[in-house]
């Protein structure tokens, strides 16, 4: 880029993130120089975002600063960290102040909310694709895994999951929610996902709205991370829905699991605007609210069915034969359990059998 | 991506670097656990390289992926880092297994041979970008920067700046050097940068070859940078021409600089290929080969000059009132002295004067 770009860019990120005492040297060298304090070990995590891939072509450059950082925050409480420092890799077709400004704006908005100090990083000439690396320690040794599951241990997860999912397939829908002049056939080729859930004719613009919002700033959930660090055993963001990435942590921590369908926790917004349906696939299939999955042990379940935004929802069980013979198919260590008219309950596998069958 | 495209790249990367002990948990979880020694400041350093801006469509795969890996280590040369950890984000327009395994071996040999794990990132789906983010550590405090060079201090520059520059204007008017298939109008359109100087039409295929391998296969200075810590006032890596980056290392330390001509060391591949004017051209504005520049304090510079594979080339002077103004303009920081038949010397602005005032 010539060198008016280097100074715009210089201008929107130089003070985009938080003041940090431990950063002896920010942006502008060869690269930065920052002091981890003693006994902590290095949280490292990496997401990059691309353009029609990751978000909708026309989406709001705020929203496009703040997710690029928020997944990647969401990969630090994930791991139980405190956030620390951030480098940024940015590749743009052009420079466009506006666009930088709102991108700056949603970036840095979020990194100051969580002390994160924008560090370093560089600008090339390209498709729009943002790569972020946050910087986080735990007390050595304290890094919440995957890996850390046991039969027995109880399922929990933060928030409301599937109202991000819900809030895309809104979005897709209707694409002129996020730019005018977009139609909604390019949107829909855009982001090449699944097939989406239909909002309900008669849904409420406030409830629409909010579900919008889920998906364009999502919340990472560090205070959660860093609370159940010593009280979890395993944790996952979701960022891939509900059972895939159970079935990852399951898959890590050589167990099983199972789900209570009706233990899971579905927003007023999503209830308001999708069927029952639509609203249970949004929440077992969707990703992009990056809410906390954690396994918790018997002694610890009390504490933490007392602590608020998480919701007790199912829990690891021994891993049969067939799942001890390989990590694949994930979603086949993954039961979905549902309680009958009659009391009893049932259960049936979460892969491969379509989610027609959770309906009535 | 699919499944199967995750797992093929976990087969090419999961044990693609190098083995440390200091990776408390690395590839596979929301992110990689890492424990640097006490008494340490980290060095993080992020570049970006896409494919038609900074290296050619076609490269080799094994290329790419030294290059990539490279001009990070590169950077953490010029802080006079060690090398720990890396993070790699692949943006790829599909999964080809032997490109990947090309990739691989290309970034994992030059990850091995200077001990750097690859403790994660994120693979995505678009136009070929690559992402590389590179940790290292120095001793608390004692980190090389751009801005500590003071009037009077001597510049040395390592190894033979130019040849990689060369290099690529070989591989951009031979395109058949690359892959077949290949034309000409393509690959001088893909990397848009300044017009090539061509090589002599009776040069030696020895010698092509060897200034191409300058441009495929860059060495980072990590020996150089360990070695020069404690000795240089300030560093930075020529990732944009000589004169350029010697104008940012000056801007920085609130000086102006002097580059002797004659003093400039050419190696005997771009002696051979290129005509002088051609030469001179390539070793002050090409940055490809990633060299080190370096202010030497007058006390050290015995010492520094007694280092094999460094070459005194000029010296920082105080700024005139015109620079301490601002920092635009870097390359008005630079004069180009040259001694004439008559031994006196003579000297150029080197911004804005055009390389033909050099020749003869």
């Amino acid at each position: 880029m010539a060198l008016g770009e280097f100074e715009l860019i210089d201008r929107y990120f130089r003070d985009c993130g938080a003041p940090r005492a431990d950063v002896v040297l920010g942006v502008g060298d060869d690269g930065a120089l920052l002091r981890p304090p003693p006994g902590t070990d290095l949280v490292a995590v990496s997401d990059t975002l691309v353009e029609g891939v990751h978000f909708p072509v026309g989406s709001p450059a705020a929203s496009v600063g703040h997710r690029a950082l928020a997944v990647n925050l969401s990969d630090i409480a994930a791991m139980g960290g405190t956030p620390r420092w951030a480098l940024l890799s940015l590749t743009l077709p052009q420079v466009e102040e506006p666009w930088l400004e709102g991108f700056a704006q949603g970036f840095g908005a979020l990194a100051r909310a969580h002390g994160v100090a924008l560090v370093g990083g560089d600008t090339t000439r390209g498709a729009l694709t943002i790569g972020v690396q946050v910087l986080g320690t735990v007390p050595a040794g304290e890094g919440l895994r995957r890996s850390g599951g046991r039969p027995g241990d109880a399922l929990f997860v933060t928030g409301t999951p599937g109202d991000a999912a819900a809030g895309l397939a809104i979005i897709m829908g209707a694409p002129g929610t996020l730019a005018a002049g977009q139609g909604a056939a390019d949107l829909r080729r855009d982001v090449p996902d699944v097939a989406r859930p239909d909002a309900r004719p008669d849904a409420r613009p406030d409830a629409l709205e909010a579900l919008r919002q889920r998906f364009l700033f999502p919340t990472p959930r560090l205070a959660e991370g860093e609370a159940l660090r010593a009280r979890a055993s395993a944790c996952i963001d979701i960022s891939d829905g509900l059972v895939g990435d159970l079935g990852k942590l399951a898959a890590a921590s050589g167990c099983s699991a199972v789900l209570d369908l009706e233990a899971l926790p579905c927003s007023a917004a999503l209830a308001a605007a999708f069927t029952p349906e639509a609203a249970l696939r949004c929440m077992l299939e969707g990703g992009d609210d990056y809410e906390l999955l954690l396994a918790v042990p018997p002694p610890q379940v009390a504490a933490v069915a007392a602590m608020p935004g998480l919701t007790r929802i199912g829990e690891l069980r021994e891993a049969t034969a067939r799942h001890a013979a390989g990590p694949s198919s994930m979603g086949a260590r993954v039961m979905l359990r549902r309680r009958g008219a009659d009391g009893t309950s049932r259960e049936t596998p979460a892969a491969g059998a379509g989610f027609d069958h959770f309906a009535g």
